[in-house]
Protein backbone atom coordinates (compact mmCIF):
# COMPACT_ATOMS: atom_id res chain seq x y z
CA UNK A 1 0.00 0.00 0.00
CA UNK A 2 1.45 3.15 -1.05
CA UNK A 3 2.17 5.95 2.08
CA UNK A 4 -0.53 8.05 2.49
CA UNK A 5 0.22 11.58 2.96
CA UNK A 6 -2.52 14.23 4.76
CA UNK A 7 -1.09 17.42 3.15
CA UNK A 8 -3.52 19.31 5.07
CA UNK A 9 -2.45 18.08 8.08
CA UNK A 10 1.30 18.51 7.33
CA UNK A 11 1.31 22.28 6.27
CA UNK A 12 -0.66 22.27 9.40
CA UNK A 13 1.99 21.18 11.17
CA UNK A 14 4.68 23.32 9.51
CA UNK A 15 2.77 26.11 9.95
CA UNK A 16 2.91 25.86 13.65
CA UNK A 17 6.26 24.77 13.49
CA UNK A 18 6.98 28.39 12.08
CA UNK A 19 5.14 30.36 14.10
CA UNK A 20 7.28 28.90 16.80
CA UNK A 21 10.10 30.10 15.66
CA UNK A 22 8.88 33.35 14.25
CA UNK A 23 7.01 34.13 17.82
CA UNK A 24 10.20 33.00 19.73
CA UNK A 25 13.10 34.48 17.58
CA UNK A 26 11.46 37.07 15.10
CA UNK A 27 10.85 36.78 11.52
CA UNK A 28 14.39 36.93 10.53
CA UNK A 29 14.97 33.61 11.73
CA UNK A 30 12.19 31.69 10.15
CA UNK A 31 14.54 30.46 7.08
CA UNK A 32 13.49 26.37 5.87
CA UNK A 33 16.65 25.74 7.57
CA UNK A 34 14.99 26.75 11.46
CA UNK A 35 11.73 25.75 10.16
CA UNK A 36 12.62 22.03 9.35
CA UNK A 37 14.75 21.88 12.72
CA UNK A 38 11.80 22.86 14.71
CA UNK A 39 9.35 20.88 13.03
CA UNK A 40 11.79 17.72 13.06
CA UNK A 41 11.98 17.56 9.31
CA UNK A 42 14.77 17.42 6.88
CA UNK A 43 15.22 20.75 4.85
CA UNK A 44 14.82 19.29 1.81
CA UNK A 45 11.57 17.40 2.89
CA UNK A 46 10.57 21.38 3.62
CA UNK A 47 11.33 22.74 0.25
CA UNK A 48 8.61 20.31 -1.12
CA UNK A 49 6.44 22.87 0.42
CA UNK A 50 8.54 26.13 0.30
CA UNK A 51 10.90 26.66 -2.12
CA UNK A 52 11.84 29.76 -1.39
CA UNK A 53 11.82 32.44 1.11
CA UNK A 54 8.95 34.34 -0.43
CA UNK A 55 6.91 31.34 -0.48
CA UNK A 56 7.41 31.12 3.42
CA UNK A 57 6.56 34.81 3.85
CA UNK A 58 3.46 34.39 1.94
CA UNK A 59 2.39 30.82 3.81
CA UNK A 60 2.96 32.62 6.97
CA UNK A 61 0.82 35.44 5.98
CA UNK A 62 -1.84 33.25 5.26
CA UNK A 63 -1.33 32.55 9.10
CA UNK A 64 -1.70 36.03 10.50
CA UNK A 65 -4.74 36.54 8.33
CA UNK A 66 -6.41 33.28 10.16
CA UNK A 67 -5.21 34.49 13.43
CA UNK A 68 -6.92 37.73 12.74
CA UNK A 69 -9.69 36.84 11.73
CA UNK A 70 -10.17 34.37 14.87
CA UNK A 71 -9.81 37.29 17.22
CA UNK A 72 -12.29 39.34 15.64
CA UNK A 73 -14.85 36.47 15.49
CA UNK A 74 -13.65 35.85 19.47
CA UNK A 75 -13.83 39.69 20.14
CA UNK A 76 -16.85 40.17 23.14
CA UNK A 77 -16.20 44.10 23.94
CA UNK A 78 -19.11 45.48 25.59
CA UNK A 79 -19.72 48.86 26.16
CA UNK A 80 -20.87 51.62 23.50
CA UNK A 81 -20.20 51.54 19.71
CA UNK A 82 -17.11 53.40 19.98
CA UNK A 83 -15.77 50.94 22.41
CA UNK A 84 -16.63 48.25 20.56
CA UNK A 85 -15.21 49.89 17.08
CA UNK A 86 -11.83 50.51 18.67
CA UNK A 87 -11.41 46.88 20.19
CA UNK A 88 -12.17 45.73 16.63
CA UNK A 89 -9.33 47.81 15.24
CA UNK A 90 -7.01 47.24 18.11
CA UNK A 91 -6.58 43.83 16.97
CA UNK A 92 -4.66 44.89 13.34
CA UNK A 93 -2.41 47.09 15.58
CA UNK A 94 0.45 45.71 17.18
CA UNK A 95 -0.14 45.61 21.04
CA UNK A 96 1.41 42.72 21.65
CA UNK A 97 4.00 40.20 20.95
CA UNK A 98 1.94 38.18 18.80
CA UNK A 99 0.96 41.14 16.65
CA UNK A 100 4.48 42.59 16.73
CA UNK A 101 5.22 39.15 14.87
CA UNK A 102 2.20 39.15 12.72
CA UNK A 103 3.30 42.95 11.91
CA UNK A 104 6.76 41.79 10.90
CA UNK A 105 5.53 39.29 8.46
CA UNK A 106 3.12 41.58 7.06
CA UNK A 107 6.30 44.26 6.33
CA UNK A 108 8.55 41.68 5.03
CA UNK A 109 6.09 40.91 2.85
CA UNK A 110 4.79 44.35 1.38
CA UNK A 111 8.86 45.21 0.67
CA UNK A 112 8.50 42.08 -1.98
CA UNK A 113 5.01 42.39 -3.16
CA UNK A 114 6.36 44.99 -6.10
CA UNK A 115 8.48 42.76 -7.41
CA UNK A 116 6.93 39.21 -6.86
CA UNK A 117 3.50 38.07 -8.01
CA UNK A 118 2.66 35.84 -5.28
CA UNK A 119 3.88 38.43 -2.46
CA UNK A 120 0.81 40.71 -3.77
CA UNK A 121 -1.54 38.60 -4.47
CA UNK A 122 -1.39 37.74 -0.37
CA UNK A 123 -0.78 40.95 0.23
CA UNK A 124 -3.57 42.25 -1.40
CA UNK A 125 -5.87 39.69 -0.07
CA UNK A 126 -4.66 41.30 3.66
CA UNK A 127 -5.35 44.42 2.89
CA UNK A 128 -8.41 43.84 1.63
CA UNK A 129 -8.95 42.34 5.02
CA UNK A 130 -7.82 45.65 7.14
CA UNK A 131 -9.81 47.68 4.39
CA UNK A 132 -13.14 45.97 5.05
CA UNK A 133 -12.43 46.16 9.25
CA UNK A 134 -11.95 50.22 8.38
CA UNK A 135 -15.37 50.42 6.13
CA UNK A 136 -17.10 48.20 9.13
CA UNK A 137 -15.81 51.15 11.68
CA UNK A 138 -16.59 54.04 9.65
CA UNK A 139 -20.31 52.84 9.06
CA UNK A 140 -20.81 51.71 12.59
CA UNK A 141 -19.19 55.25 14.05
CA UNK A 142 -21.01 57.45 11.29
CA UNK A 143 -24.46 55.13 11.30
CA UNK A 144 -24.58 55.25 7.45
CA UNK A 145 -25.09 52.09 5.26
CA UNK A 146 -21.91 52.87 2.44
CA UNK A 147 -19.36 54.97 4.54
CA UNK A 148 -17.51 58.29 2.98
CA UNK A 149 -14.93 56.67 1.14
CA UNK A 150 -12.00 59.11 2.27
CA UNK A 151 -12.85 58.07 5.49
CA UNK A 152 -12.14 54.73 5.03
CA UNK A 153 -9.29 55.55 3.10
CA UNK A 154 -7.81 57.68 6.11
CA UNK A 155 -8.77 55.38 8.56
CA UNK A 156 -6.96 52.77 6.64
CA UNK A 157 -3.78 54.69 5.82
CA UNK A 158 -3.65 55.50 9.68
CA UNK A 159 -4.03 51.77 10.95
CA UNK A 160 -0.60 50.56 8.35
CA UNK A 161 1.12 54.00 9.23
CA UNK A 162 0.86 53.71 12.92
CA UNK A 163 1.75 49.39 12.47
CA UNK A 164 5.13 50.48 10.11
CA UNK A 165 6.05 53.23 13.34
CA UNK A 166 5.51 51.07 15.97
CA UNK A 167 7.69 48.30 14.15
CA UNK A 168 10.65 50.84 13.34
CA UNK A 169 10.53 53.04 16.36
CA UNK A 170 8.51 50.70 19.48
CA UNK A 171 10.13 53.17 22.03
CA UNK A 172 8.12 56.18 20.57
CA UNK A 173 4.83 54.41 20.18
CA UNK A 174 4.18 52.10 22.83
CA UNK A 175 0.95 50.04 23.58
CA UNK A 176 -1.03 53.04 25.07
CA UNK A 177 0.35 55.88 22.95
CA UNK A 178 -1.09 53.98 19.84
CA UNK A 179 -4.23 53.12 21.27
CA UNK A 180 -5.07 57.48 22.31
CA UNK A 181 -4.10 58.20 18.96
CA UNK A 182 -6.31 55.71 17.44
CA UNK A 183 -8.96 56.88 19.77
CA UNK A 184 -8.59 60.45 18.50
CA UNK A 185 -8.66 59.78 15.23
CA UNK A 186 -12.43 57.75 15.63
CA UNK A 187 -13.53 60.67 17.65
CA UNK A 188 -13.03 62.94 14.70
CA UNK A 189 -14.86 60.12 12.35
CA UNK A 190 -17.72 60.43 14.80
CA UNK B 1 53.87 59.77 -7.04
CA UNK B 2 50.59 57.62 -5.56
CA UNK B 3 47.17 57.64 -7.28
CA UNK B 4 45.41 60.18 -5.78
CA UNK B 5 41.29 59.26 -5.47
CA UNK B 6 38.81 61.59 -4.46
CA UNK B 7 36.09 59.20 -2.81
CA UNK B 8 33.28 61.92 -1.93
CA UNK B 9 33.16 62.48 -6.14
CA UNK B 10 33.85 58.49 -6.81
CA UNK B 11 30.54 58.15 -4.10
CA UNK B 12 28.88 60.80 -6.12
CA UNK B 13 29.95 59.21 -9.63
CA UNK B 14 28.18 56.05 -7.95
CA UNK B 15 25.17 57.66 -6.49
CA UNK B 16 24.12 59.11 -10.12
CA UNK B 17 24.91 55.56 -11.31
CA UNK B 18 22.46 54.14 -9.04
CA UNK B 19 20.03 56.56 -9.32
CA UNK B 20 19.59 55.61 -13.06
CA UNK B 21 19.33 52.09 -12.72
CA UNK B 22 16.74 52.84 -9.81
CA UNK B 23 15.11 55.24 -12.18
CA UNK B 24 15.10 53.12 -14.98
CA UNK B 25 14.60 49.59 -13.86
CA UNK B 26 13.71 49.78 -10.12
CA UNK B 27 15.23 49.45 -7.16
CA UNK B 28 14.91 45.69 -6.95
CA UNK B 29 16.99 45.81 -10.28
CA UNK B 30 20.10 47.74 -8.32
CA UNK B 31 22.41 45.39 -7.49
CA UNK B 32 26.19 45.56 -7.26
CA UNK B 33 26.74 44.04 -10.73
CA UNK B 34 24.22 46.42 -12.85
CA UNK B 35 25.24 49.31 -10.59
CA UNK B 36 29.00 49.04 -11.79
CA UNK B 37 28.09 47.91 -15.16
CA UNK B 38 25.92 51.73 -15.64
CA UNK B 39 29.06 53.26 -13.91
CA UNK B 40 31.38 51.61 -16.09
CA UNK B 41 33.30 49.88 -12.50
CA UNK B 42 34.10 46.60 -11.83
CA UNK B 43 31.86 44.89 -9.99
CA UNK B 44 35.31 44.47 -7.22
CA UNK B 45 35.91 47.89 -7.44
CA UNK B 46 32.31 48.88 -6.10
CA UNK B 47 32.35 46.47 -3.71
CA UNK B 48 34.77 48.44 -2.30
CA UNK B 49 31.59 50.73 -1.02
CA UNK B 50 29.13 48.68 -0.80
CA UNK B 51 29.97 45.40 1.03
CA UNK B 52 26.29 44.19 1.11
CA UNK B 53 22.51 44.91 -0.42
CA UNK B 54 21.78 46.76 2.92
CA UNK B 55 24.15 49.24 2.44
CA UNK B 56 23.17 49.82 -1.09
CA UNK B 57 20.03 50.58 0.34
CA UNK B 58 21.20 52.91 3.02
CA UNK B 59 23.33 55.16 0.18
CA UNK B 60 20.46 55.21 -1.70
CA UNK B 61 17.96 56.31 0.95
CA UNK B 62 20.62 59.44 1.80
CA UNK B 63 20.20 60.06 -1.96
CA UNK B 64 16.38 59.91 -1.23
CA UNK B 65 16.62 62.21 1.92
CA UNK B 66 19.06 65.25 -0.01
CA UNK B 67 16.64 64.97 -3.55
CA UNK B 68 13.29 65.96 -0.80
CA UNK B 69 15.65 67.91 0.92
CA UNK B 70 16.31 69.72 -2.23
CA UNK B 71 12.90 69.97 -3.24
CA UNK B 72 11.45 71.44 0.00
CA UNK B 73 14.19 74.02 -0.04
CA UNK B 74 12.95 74.81 -4.05
CA UNK B 75 9.32 74.49 -3.37
CA UNK B 76 8.00 78.24 -4.31
CA UNK B 77 3.93 77.15 -4.09
CA UNK B 78 2.13 80.65 -3.28
CA UNK B 79 -1.38 80.91 -2.29
CA UNK B 80 -2.92 80.46 1.58
CA UNK B 81 -1.16 78.44 3.98
CA UNK B 82 -3.03 75.58 3.61
CA UNK B 83 -1.72 75.82 -0.36
CA UNK B 84 2.33 76.18 0.91
CA UNK B 85 1.29 73.18 3.79
CA UNK B 86 -0.24 70.69 1.23
CA UNK B 87 2.36 71.62 -1.59
CA UNK B 88 5.11 70.60 0.97
CA UNK B 89 3.74 67.64 2.15
CA UNK B 90 2.83 66.22 -1.79
CA UNK B 91 6.77 66.14 -2.08
CA UNK B 92 6.88 63.39 0.45
CA UNK B 93 4.12 61.17 -1.62
CA UNK B 94 4.79 58.92 -4.07
CA UNK B 95 3.25 61.06 -6.85
CA UNK B 96 5.27 60.45 -9.93
CA UNK B 97 7.89 58.21 -10.78
CA UNK B 98 11.35 59.96 -9.36
CA UNK B 99 9.09 60.24 -5.74
CA UNK B 100 7.76 56.24 -6.52
CA UNK B 101 11.42 55.21 -6.87
CA UNK B 102 12.29 57.00 -3.21
CA UNK B 103 8.90 55.16 -1.91
CA UNK B 104 10.45 51.77 -3.09
CA UNK B 105 13.97 52.67 -1.55
CA UNK B 106 12.22 53.50 1.48
CA UNK B 107 10.13 50.67 1.88
CA UNK B 108 12.67 48.13 1.13
CA UNK B 109 14.79 49.63 3.84
CA UNK B 110 11.60 49.96 6.40
CA UNK B 111 11.85 45.92 5.91
CA UNK B 112 15.37 45.92 6.84
CA UNK B 113 15.61 48.08 9.60
CA UNK B 114 14.30 45.87 12.73
CA UNK B 115 17.48 43.38 11.79
CA UNK B 116 19.69 45.57 10.37
CA UNK B 117 21.31 48.20 13.26
CA UNK B 118 22.80 50.51 9.86
CA UNK B 119 19.34 50.30 7.82
CA UNK B 120 17.91 51.20 11.21
CA UNK B 121 19.79 54.15 11.64
CA UNK B 122 19.37 55.52 8.23
CA UNK B 123 15.10 54.87 8.78
CA UNK B 124 15.05 56.90 12.06
CA UNK B 125 16.75 59.62 10.22
CA UNK B 126 14.47 59.92 7.30
CA UNK B 127 11.90 59.08 9.51
CA UNK B 128 12.63 61.84 11.71
CA UNK B 129 12.73 64.24 8.11
CA UNK B 130 9.00 63.23 7.67
CA UNK B 131 8.00 63.73 11.37
CA UNK B 132 9.58 67.49 11.03
CA UNK B 133 7.99 68.06 8.09
CA UNK B 134 4.07 67.21 9.82
CA UNK B 135 5.30 69.41 12.48
CA UNK B 136 5.32 72.37 10.63
CA UNK B 137 2.69 71.44 8.91
CA UNK B 138 0.46 71.49 11.71
CA UNK B 139 2.41 74.19 13.50
CA UNK B 140 1.35 76.30 10.08
CA UNK B 141 -1.89 75.42 9.93
CA UNK B 142 -3.27 76.00 13.35
CA UNK B 143 -0.58 78.86 14.12
CA UNK B 144 0.37 77.38 17.20
CA UNK B 145 4.01 77.01 18.50
CA UNK B 146 4.26 73.79 19.30
CA UNK B 147 2.10 71.70 17.82
CA UNK B 148 -0.42 69.19 19.17
CA UNK B 149 1.73 65.91 19.35
CA UNK B 150 -1.64 63.27 18.38
CA UNK B 151 -1.80 65.84 15.28
CA UNK B 152 1.71 65.41 13.86
CA UNK B 153 1.69 61.82 14.50
CA UNK B 154 -0.72 60.98 12.88
CA UNK B 155 -0.49 63.00 10.01
CA UNK B 156 2.95 61.47 9.86
CA UNK B 157 1.13 57.39 10.17
CA UNK B 158 -1.40 58.92 7.81
CA UNK B 159 1.88 59.95 4.88
CA UNK B 160 3.65 56.79 5.71
CA UNK B 161 0.20 54.54 5.01
CA UNK B 162 -0.73 56.32 1.88
CA UNK B 163 3.02 55.49 0.93
CA UNK B 164 2.61 52.13 1.26
CA UNK B 165 -0.92 51.41 -0.20
CA UNK B 166 0.18 53.58 -3.25
CA UNK B 167 3.46 51.48 -3.45
CA UNK B 168 0.86 48.19 -3.50
CA UNK B 169 -2.21 49.30 -4.86
CA UNK B 170 -1.32 52.04 -7.46
CA UNK B 171 -4.15 51.80 -9.42
CA UNK B 172 -6.16 52.03 -6.15
CA UNK B 173 -4.24 55.42 -5.33
CA UNK B 174 -3.60 57.34 -8.30
CA UNK B 175 -2.32 60.99 -7.63
CA UNK B 176 -5.04 62.83 -7.55
CA UNK B 177 -6.85 60.53 -4.95
CA UNK B 178 -3.67 60.63 -2.95
CA UNK B 179 -3.79 64.59 -2.86
CA UNK B 180 -7.48 64.92 -2.09
CA UNK B 181 -7.04 62.75 1.24
CA UNK B 182 -4.13 64.32 2.47
CA UNK B 183 -6.22 67.64 1.66
CA UNK B 184 -8.95 66.00 3.45
CA UNK B 185 -7.03 65.19 6.31
CA UNK B 186 -5.17 68.61 6.47
CA UNK B 187 -8.87 70.17 6.71
CA UNK B 188 -9.46 68.46 10.08
CA UNK B 189 -6.61 69.77 11.42
CA UNK B 190 -7.76 73.14 10.70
Amino acid sequence: MPKIVDHDARRAELAEAMWRVVYRDGVGAATVRSIAAEAGWSPSALRHYFATQTELLVFAMEHVMAKATERFTAERRTGTVRDVVQGMLEELLPLDRQRVREAEVWLLLAARARADPAARKRMTEADDGVRRAAEIAVAQLTGERSPDEAAVARLHALLDGLTLHALLHPDRLPPNRMRELLATHLDQIV
